[in-house]
């Protein structure tokens, strides 16, 4: 009996020792586990068909699609014929580039914080843009109502631009209830904790977190322009020393063609000649064997967000 | 005395006898003017990118935008900084596409019967659609303001697929009424008057009306698939024949490239071949030069919209 209370504590900390996402997976926790993850499809069709090659190529193995934008109804038909795949929702609440432009899928009139005087979604979020919670709700779930009833089934949602993540604890309580209500994974990863505190004082035990994410910057872009090399380099490097785990990494695909340059051409940030680097990237042999090589095994959202809706 | 009352009503009737549209336009009334117009403006980056070109090669000299394309930014933009071109408004009602959509200006809940269930201008009308004309109205001095609030300053307005003249008078008053509102001509042709005999009687007295039109219809695409040379030799039959007075020449330009074809992959009419087509035959040298022999004056519609402005 004495014995009894004494290993007790000991006994319930074990059993409810948080298993790793890696081990909820099945992996054991040291394992390094990868999520290569297109962003933005359905922004233009050099995106959607980039990023489409890539993901038929085998080693682009999820992506998230913009529900407001011109191109939507193409890879809404792909997703619907190809329901094996793992596409989520990128919720959209910017039109940021300024010759290109869209915005919501609800009324304007309802989501009126959401838009500039032209009625596009505004092209950026300075600390005066005051976007309205409730707005972004009925937005959001105007996009995700448009995606089912276009025959997109998503496995994850995440955020263009982060900005869900990174404006306020209202805006990502706001996502994030939606993705309780819808039974989705949010993509939040607990890198983005310590600049945004709210992000885990929100966040519930059941809902998951990423353990890491990695995504390519300006700077490496610039010193690509006179060292091409650079670009490879940072991916190499990152996957050299990728940590055990589930990491995200984040990537944007398209050709760097006439459509895709002209739609980005007032920056080169996330523009064509980016994307076409990318793309090139991440459709090489060299990605591919540095995979296995550095035994890194692939994951999608699919199967991470199986496990919520198992339990 | 009785001279006078003799000759009074050979007087009135030589002063009052309408002038032809010619000769308001300061020609004698058997001259062939034409206007090359460019529909379509806004819809692609594409179409964009070739109408530039063509108009800046100047055989082609007017054109118009249609506001709730995604690619309106891009035009707009142009328009804005070529104060001297001829840009109209091509009113836009519909999103005919299946891959690539567009949807109102205007709050949808505003103009309900416009849009589908997914929020899109309907694909299509039937004769079961039912398009309120006060939301039509609503949705087109929509897409007048953020023309205007965007820098465009048209010099005319028509009608994409000529919705507005085609389908019933009702929705031709509401067009014919935002021309008046804004003081701008609208493009009707006697051509119509036989099929759509509410034109006639809803126009008034100081409506514009264009003599004739000519556009390619897809019979000539078909042919011209097995024999390319029939694409040249409908124009070259239509300039060679073209009949005094005003004719507005309705053309449709692009490149036939991946986004366009990408636009316009599920039907061949009015679609990426088809316009480059057109973009071929308007900036070759034998075009001008055969309105070069055949003595076809240029005309625009911002000389004719001066005609009213000037009463």
């Amino acid at each position: 009996m004495f014995f009894a209370y004494l290993f007790l504590p000991a006994i319930l900390s074990a059993q409810s020792a948080p298993k790793t996402l890696a081990e909820k997976l099945g992996y054991p926790p040291d394992t390094k586990l990868l999520i290569v993850h297109a962003d933005d499809l359905g922004v233009t069709h050099s995106v959607n068909a980039a990023s489409v090659k890539a993901l038929e190529s085998g080693a682009v193995n999820s992506a998230s699609i913009m529900v407001p934008c011109p191109w939507f109804p193409e890879i809404a038909d792909y997703a619907k014929a190809h329901p094996e795949m793992d596409f989520g929702l990128h919720f959209t609440l910017t039109s940021e580039r300024i010759y290109y432009r869209w915005g919501p899928v609800a009324p304007t009139d309802k989501v009126s914080s959401l838009v500039d005087k032209n009625g596009y979604f505004h092209h950026d979020w300075t600390p005066a843009t005051r976007i309205d919670p409730r707005e972004a709700e009925i937005e959001l779930r105007a996009q995700i109502d448009r995606a089912y009833a276009m025959g997109v089934k998503p496995t994850h949602l995440d955020s263009h631009q982060y900005r869900l993540d990174s404006t306020n604890k209202e805006l990502f309580a706001v996502a994030l209830g939606l993705a309780h209500q819808y039974k989705l994974p949010f993509f939040v990863t607990r890198d983005w904790f310590a600049d945004f505190p709210y992000l885990e004082s929100t966040l519930g035990p059941d809902d998951v977190v990423i353990d890491h994410t990695i995504t390519i910057e300006p700077a490496v872009f610039v010193a690509a322009n006179t060292a091409p090399e650079k670009w490879a380099a940072f991916y190499n490097a990152a996957l050299q020393n990728l940590k055990p785990g589930v990491t995200e990494l984040v990537i944007h695909l398209a050709y760097d063609d006439s459509e895709m340059r002209a739609a980005t051409r007032e920056r080169d940030t996330w523009g064509a000649a980016w994307r076409q680097r990318d793309f090139d990237y991440f459709t090489s042999p060299a990605f591919r064997q540095l995979l296995h090589d550095q035994n890194i095994q692939l994951v999608t959202w699919r199967q991470i967000a199986s496990l919520s809706k198992n339990k």
